[in-house]
């Protein structure tokens, strides 16, 4: 493994550490904490970081923390070119800041939610510096099959369609997708239930969705949409709708 | 927990082992191993089981092992009420002896390739056992994931639509699902192949797509779709469709 201050190059790291429970961290995630002379992890500014929390008690002592905290874009609309430019830069800075560790031999790992290259701000890093340095991948854990396991619904049986689906998408496509897939998953849930709520029952899924908040955490909610009195939801809410309709 | 012999009803539990390198193992799936009376795993007759392999190391002295081997059914059509029927027997039986053990109030254990409730028979026994005993899911990493970590390709990001087709499907359903898709993952690819790239042509994805065989393995073969030179392919060589086209 390459040491700090050596003259060769480091090596990359995109290390996933599942969806919170730090018991679904992979023997190789361990191994990776165990070798890595900097840690890196995304968080936003002011909050804990939650691929952080994941790995907290396997941090080594004396390792090298580097927060990578997105800017605040919340005023600028995330279409604009304002937008993108800010988090093009913020990207480019933070791949720059791992670049530095890396030409002075460091091996850096970059802890990630989930799975590194499912969905997951890492890939942003990855395009940049996959190319120029040394670096493996650490499958991890999906939040979805957290979410699914946690509530213990089998989602996909056999020839089933799987598909996850944004719930930013308009009312009418969320319907068609819905009603052309065997099983879905729902994110970024949020403001978008109502909506949400009125494309399944459109597409005839309403009564299999099931609404699932904290999917991992100790104070999940898991319950069928249909019984959730509110549409109050968090972003990070998901919707499963089961596919396997045939039955065992 | 429970103990064998006692009186009190034992416990399921789903273990997710990740798609075949062991490292991939979570440490709750570790923690399961360690506390399973019984360790429970698929597999065809004849031939050693994926699941059990890839725990082959982490066994207790003395578990009981419970393989349960699928029945010969090659002669019979998969859409046919015969196969039906003999895959029906099989489940319940396979239930049947899990629930002996449950009774018996042993901790039982089903180990699984990749997630226990993403596309795997575990869930058969689920549907039969988990009314009637506590059961435990734990989650692990799926195949797919293995495959695109392994090939180091960012699979979906952002609000990308992704989807899990098999490549079962007629080739006009093929072509129009990944046409109305960002990202896939095609499964099942063996004899299906050439069907597959007509399909991905058609839909203007053949260029993007990555043919991955054996994803996890020390031998795995990943390769552009477009430069495999000829149409030979296993059953579970999968071919995966990145999505971002917009990139970083």
């Amino acid at each position: 493994m390459s040491a700090a201050g050596s003259n060769s190059a480091g090596r990359l790291l995109g290390v996933g550490v599942g969806p919170g429970d730090p018991e679904l961290l992979t023997l190789k995630a361990m191994r990776a904490l165990g070798e890595a002379d900097v840690i890196a992890h995304f968080a936003k500014a002011g909050r804990a970081s939650h691929s952080r929390a994941t790995v907290a008690q396997h941090l080594r002592a004396g390792v090298i923390e580097l927060p990578l905290l997105y800017p605040v874009t919340t005023e600028l609309p995330k279409c604009s070119d304002a937008y993108r430019d800010a988090i093009g830069d913020f990207f480019d800075q933070a791949a720059g800041a791992i670049a530095a560790h890396l030409h002075a031999g460091r091996v850096v790992a970059v802890i990630c939610e989930g799975d590194p290259l499912f969905y997951g701000s890492y890939m942003h890093l990855h395009a940049r510096l996959a190319p120029r340095f040394a670096t493996e991948i650490i499958a991890g854990v999906t939040g979805m099959s957290g979410c699914w396991s946690a509530a213990g619904m089998p989602i996909a049986q056999g020839d089933d369609i799987f598909t996850v689906l944004p719930a930013t998408l308009p009312e009418d496509e969320l319907a068609r997708r819905l009603a052309d897939a065997d099983a879905a998953v729902v994110m970024k849930v949020g403001r978008h239930l109502p909506k949400l709520r009125r494309a399944l029952e459109c597409s005839g899924r309403l009564e299999r969705a099931i609404y699932v908040e904290r999917g991992t955490m100790a104070d999940a909610v898991t319950i069928p949409l249909a019984a959730k009195p509110d549409d109050d939801a968090p972003y990070f809410a998901v919707v499963l709708v089961p596919g396997w309709e045939g039955g065992p």
